[in-house]
């Protein structure tokens, strides 16, 4: 059986339909969704990229739309560890990408690790987040977020209770200072403007408009710096991905992993595969308190050197949110 | 009496002998060392450099020795949040640098984040470490760490038993490559020899040695990469901090973050005050999978922009613990 599901998943992608999840548990014979969680962990196992610890893990939850989304953990060579994605991460990444509204039931294959359960901390209803570890044996069930971090630290200690939290909509205020503004405040680390590395003027265009779509969906309440980050592909593909912050600081997903993430749920960096970035764009606000410019270029500089970076800047306002 | 206490330890540093703890306190009518500790939070509270957030936290630890360690939260402007050190984090490195052997009961200002919680699982015997929460009011109470974090993941999860912790002592082992093969190693990152920026060959050696020991003495058993880094201030005093590994990633705290807890701990960088850094040393394997340089560069330029950073390497052998 545990033989035939992995048959069966063997091309599963990041994203599962309402639908496709659907005929998934008539076919393999599971009673409720949260069982089919627990079912696909093992495969999602197999999409993780942990290059430095060998060790993969899998998370598959529930979206309140029906959708159900994976996560893995991602780890970079080269690069300090804060750079890694978890797989709890991914897959609450995964599902902003796609416009989830929320995540109510995580099945995952070791038991989250303190950095995770912080993260979640950013979703409304953190604590009544069912979480299953499937290592714990046949007979593990789901358990509340709060029964893994018991008196949490986390946005009621800092936000009035109506702030949008993640996965929740975010309006932040982002108008691109012009060519000349953005020039005098990116200093040298910009880049010219037209074409360059081969990538078409299309391209360009298309990464700074999404990078700065990302940056108007982030969640960065805390520092009021919201950003953006997007990268293309060989094929003139582009993925974006909004910089998610945490209360407890360290735990921020940044807008770079934010768009490897969206590039991987659609396919691409799988096993064997590298990360075939050619050009990528930040949007983030002049002089921000966090800025993401130096930690976007050494990433790059270690996973797609030749990929180029043009950085644009945004007046920050007193409120973003 | 809390005036009191706040104008008797207004001094404070970031260690408090035993003999001192002692007297404190006789002189504050305390009766246990446990609640000497959760008396001192506010004081250590004034200590904290939180300079995004305005969120001061103070941690106060008792060491097997009897000496206290203080510990607080630390933020850069400009870089991105993962930066940070956390006041439990702090206190760890505090302890770690002044050779101590285990920390079993902390007072902190508020709760710990699941990052804190995640880091302290790298002590032996994690789970019995006492923790206060001051801010949860006179009726609280020290707790272990195991009922903040339960199920936890950690070491045990990837180490064998008997594999040395934090705070357990360290001897990996480190042969710097010698100049002509360590500018090869280090291509045009690494800096010409003799003296620069003002600084004396004395210094230079010494902050080599330094970072050599801090290296020697890290715990990096989950990516077999050590590291030490060491900064001199303008006076010519050098302080070093090894890199501190989690077995989740990205709560580990880097060797950067370790230097500057070993920089507050004698003294410098308080509250108005900058990183008065002239120059560094990082030591690290060549090829290291966990590379610390780019972040450490980066992390000056933001930090100390005068301070010149030389990279020393060494071969990496297979077993380093
Ligand atoms: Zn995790
Ligand atoms: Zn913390």
């Amino acid at each position: 059986m545990e033989e035939e599901t992995l048959r069966e998943t063997a091309e599963m992608g990041f994203v599962i339909e309402a639908e496709a999840a659907a005929a998934m548990m008539t076919e393999l014979g599971v009673a409720s969704a949260p069982e089919l969680l627990a079912t696909l962990v093992p495969a999602a196992q197999r999409l993780a990229r942990p290059t430095i610890s060998n060790f993969p893990v899998g998370a598959v939850g529930l979206g309140t739309s029906g959708r159900i989304y994976i996560g893995v953990n991602v780890e970079f060579p080269g690069l300090p560890l804060h750079h890694s994605i978890h797989a709890e991460q991914f897959l609450i990444t995964n599902a902003a990408v796609h416009g989830e509204a929320g995540i109510r039931c995580i099945a995952v294959s070791s038991a989250p690790c303190g950095h995770c359960r912080q993260f979640l901390q950013e979703l409304r209803g953190a604590a009544e987040i069912q979480i299953l570890v499937t290592s714990d044996g046949p007979g593990s069930a789901f358990r509340s977020l709060s029964s893994f971090l018991p008196r949490p630290f986390g946005p009621p200690d800092l936000l009035h209770k109506d702030h949008p939290l993640l996965l929740e909509p975010h309006y932040n205020k982002i108008a691109l200072l012009d060519g000349d503004e953005e020039a005098e405040a990116a200093g040298g680390g910009g880049g010219g403007g037209g074409t360059c590395n081969g990538i078409g003027g299309g391209v360009e265009a298309r990464l700074r408009v999404e990078a700065e779509g990302a940056a108007r969906a982030a969640h960065a309440p805390y520092s009021k710096c919201p950003a953006g980050f997007a990268v293309a592909d060989g094929r003139g593909r582009v993925y974006a991905g909004s910089y998610e912050e945490s209360a407890a600081y360290n735990p921020s997903l940044g807008p770079v992993q934010a768009a490897v993430v969206a590039y991987m749920a659609a396919g691409g960096g799988g096993a064997g595969k590298g990360f075939e970035f050619v050009a990528a764009a930040l949007v983030e606000a002049e002089g921000a308190v966090v800025s993401h410019e130096a930690t976007a270029r050494i990433f790059l500089a270690a996973v797609a050197p030749r990929a180029h970076l043009k950085v644009y800047r945004f007046r920050s306002s007193a409120d973003p949110a």
